[in-house]
């Protein structure tokens, strides 16, 4: 089957679109004709380098995905051959105390498609049949593909983690990224009032569209005194952020005394000042998060298809043009998901 | 009245022991004669600098207390003259959005005894009779007095915040101080399991006496090491600290995945690198904590009379000789609380 | 001053509508000139008996109401003569386990306005602050006031007991009543799916309009039926009800296994079998509820500045027409409030 | 091999014991050589009627159990021959929304041992990986096997749902029964006061003994009454019962203010009036509970393990004894669990 996998690290040169054996599907799991997949940030780290996640090469790149299943168990309670499915990306090991619990995010074995194992840029993907969701209504599969990572993160984020209320204050920053422009999209739709920052005023304005209530350009404004100015000097309830570093003070001193910060990333370094004392004087809670639960994916196709919620998709290639879409992601100037379409010819 | 007062800033030079005006009792207040209360760090701090905390010179010491009802109002439904009372050190304004939630913790115009206002180190106190409890019975009023700010902050880490389970591990920093005592008993009463560390193994022999499962001599032991080989390899759900910058590090890689780390204070300084990439990776959760609210000061009341929990007095010094208790809490020897009795003629 | 009182238990002939002695304000209190009040049925059943609640004829009417500060605490930090306000019926003793915990609703020596106390109904009232709240910009004092009560009581049950989820459905029941509509609305603007019943067509279209999800008139339909058929033969997330026995049933066969039964009434009868087989196997979850506390109001009414939300306004009646007002509640014909002018002329 | 088996339902006459074909182990699962049982009130059930249950005859009883392991998957990462296990009875479908969130206890699918499928009085069975745990040191394996259904039910009655503090009483009716003698032992390893009830002074007299502080004969005393004389008229914050009927009212007339009430069955009778009127204006809280899910189970098996807890055991049978061992289930006078001894030669 075509898939386009790494056979090295460093630049697209070490990416192939080439032809890989089509997987076996094993008990258990489903094996998945790929229609649509999206590009993640983790697919340009472990093209670059994948320092510090096991994996063998070649391996298929790729982390989200939809496709039709094309062959299941016998006794599937759910799924059937022919029916438009999504896939969650995390293979847990189902025996230790995190999964028994719930929480595959937590697993100490875990397994993430496109980063431990063979992922879903590729026509077809065996996954164990608790990675398949049935697909909701109204969606493209590149959009379906797209809640997969950016939207569940987010979600873990805003509604495990900070338990967001319709009736709080959430400040999100970076508002270009794909993790930062799905906790608007649901921020919004929980009903909840939203910053967000951004450095691109071309960004800014298009997170308008998507709901925003306020916006800074963290470029030519001072955000704190931003964020107070709007919230009638009280800051923000939650703060949603993957910059790490470079906003970490700001957003600490953004938040209501007792508020909830969540982090998923630290791009811009990971080891600013933790300034113990303001978390301990205004009695602040920080979280980490990372991807999410099955239960949480659940919840969010429930409600994507409910609400007619649609990811922003920035652009399209077919299989074949995996690396302009790389380079695109790589460039930083994509508002949304770049999606990848597969076997459609 | 006789009282400890700070005439300036500085060492015992600026702390008279001498006569202040009996206080004069508002409505909605409580007049209370003063039988004992117990030092506490910041009564260091406030004699040494009281640096960042409003409040006007000469100011009577002292944030926790117990005494007898002199005088109440008269439509008053608890408490009744004669009666055996604790003090809650915060009053908070009454009209803020924090006191609205019962979070008097968080309220925008707190003020302490002994930090904002008058404290405790005097024959009499007059507050709002929102912060005066009925005394559990069988404690004597140095105990109860020491319940106030050590055990009530200790509390509030470990059950509101952290809510530690009677299935849990719980890793306590630096055993000799008060909150980490507290802590420790406290722990102990709630079923859990309880590694102790300090520098100095007489307190942990101390410790071993008061319960703790564990004993980890930080001088000594590497503590991340010593911890996983106490828990199978897998980390502790709670870590609770006040040390800061010294034990960050340690204390982030004690925990189990997802786990929570507590922080109510960093006396060895508030700026380790925050270690952004272990937070989210982990999912690891972290919380600011200082004193306790009301309820949950009726909580540890109620627990205290039943159990018969009694705070562990280092020593007692009468109120003439607050200066020689000062040196003993700025000794850094003591284990356990410093009690200052009062008006026992 | 004018008010409206109850000189007895009967009909509208108990009920006068004359001159009072106008409240003098007590320190800690703000005396307000209302401008409006909304009808409860708990006015009905004061008039009609008041059976179980202690109070003291004659006794002033109305539980919720707006109005403009008139005097203030020379201290009071929120509130200024001249200010639009909106009232919390409830005022705590201040002094019991429930109040320390900011849970007046459950405060046992509970008074509530035009219940145990002098009400809304005239054209001055003193309360304690704590029960004063600034007004929410763009409302009428109608509008404002017909929060105090009934969209209140839905907050709590629908947030803080059920904790509904955006991504969840709750069924209402008897979607005419005041509750059951303030739910419906909070529920949209949380971002739920909301099922609503009622025996009345055009109260469902009207519901419809007010963004209800699915329909079921309760006399031509079998709810049960109904509910399975619009949630894939799942159930819903939680119920929301105030009719009691005629529905308990029905409410409880309509819950997913895990799901969460919501009341606040009773007005069908309150002793249907408890069905307690269904409750464990099905592990269903029930919370009484009334009224909710001061943070919960504080919510609301950041919520209602900011969305727009606006109760719906049945009829407005000035004063001196109570009578006709109080027919029309009685008549159960009334889509929304039935809102009292006071004072205007 | 040798097994305890319904070919009926009626008494006694229709469990045979006798030879019936080994399990073979599927992959995913283990195949355990049995160790010992203990008898729970559904064994009776399922042989008298096993009405609503959707069984085979003949099948093999038995809901709990612990062995040794005999037969693992090759790559099996916790469990390895020879180890000493403890069964969870519950094999869910792994596919239903409950399952995906970690909740087996509430999966549209459920097959229990020894209720839809044969169970753990046989000398071998095979059961998914997920359901076997290792065994906690110290425990002898009738106690181990004791834990899987009567401490799991408490433990998920106590702490996930009541979510019972160290501060807070609870009550507990019928201490006798299985499920109320393990409530006692986990609420007092909770740190919480625990009052118990029961017909029979011998059986307070144990419990006395278990660590009950306070004991009621309901055939001579007044619940109620002694509740509120030994809570200073307040009432207990949650109650534990799988009586029903007969104490319904009992039950909630003894909860404090918005107190919580868990059942877990309804021995005398489901349908009491529901009292909803006390439900709303006290706030009560009522949850519905059975078993538990693996989670709770490990961290049961974790206290378990570093307290020593221990269930009771009653007295101890042979396998070929059962019927004997049934009887005295029946005739309601044992004192903890009845045992069965399997495979001892
Ligand atoms: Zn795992
Ligand atoms: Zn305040
Ligand atoms: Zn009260
Ligand atoms: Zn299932």
């Amino acid at each position: 089957m075509k898939a386009v996998f790494m056979t090295g690290h460093g630049g697209n040169e070490v990416v192939s679109i080439a032809m890989r054996p089509k997987p076996v599907r094993q008990p258990g799991q489903v094996l998945i004709r790929m229609q649509a997949a999206t590009l993640n940030q983790v697919d340009l780290y472990m093209r670059n380098s994948g320092a510090g996640i096991t994996h063998q090469l070649p391996q298929i790149m790729g982390l989200d995905g939809a496709g039709i299943v094309e062959e299941v168990d016998e006794h599937e309670r759910v799924l059937a051959p022919g029916q438009s499915v999504v896939l969650h990306p995390a293979i847990g090991c189902g025996r230790c105390e995190f999964c028994q619990r719930g929480e595959v995010v937590l697993c100490t074995g875990i397994q993430y498609l496109g980063e431990h194992r063979d992922g879903t840029l590729a026509e077809y993907v065996s996954v164990p049949a608790q990675n398949v969701f049935p697909m909701p209504a109204g969606l493209s599969f590149a959009e379906a593909a797209a809640l997969g990572v950016n939207h569940l993160t987010a979600w873990r984020m805003l509604f495990t983690k900070a338990q967001l209320k319709p009736w709080e204050t959430v400040l999100i920053f970076g508002i270009g990224g794909g993790v930062s422009l799905a906790a608007l999209q649901l921020a919004k739709l929980a009903g909840a009032q939203a910053i967000v920052t951004s450095r691109d005023d071309s960004k800014l304005q298009r997170a308008r569209l998507a709901g925003a209530d306020h916006l800074i350009n963290s470029s030519t404004q001072d955000v704190v005194k931003e964020v107070m100015a709007r919230t009638q000097g009280r800051g923000v309830d939650v703060v949603i952020e993957n910059v790490g570093a470079a906003v970490w003070s700001s957003a600490m001193k953004s938040l209501v005394r007792g508020g909830r910060l969540v982090t998923c990333g630290a791009t811009s370094g990971d080891q600013p000042p933790a300034d113990i004392r303001r978390i301990f004087i205004r009695q602040l809670q920080i979280f980490g998060s990372t991807l999410g639960n099955f239960d949480e994916f659940r919840d969010l196709l429930r409600l994507t298809e409910r609400t007619g919620l649609r990811p922003v998709i920035d652009s399209e290639f077919p299989l074949e043009q995996a690396h302009a879409a790389l380079s695109r992601l790589e460039s930083g100037q994509q508002f949304g998901k770049i999606a990848i379409r597969i076997g459609e010819a």
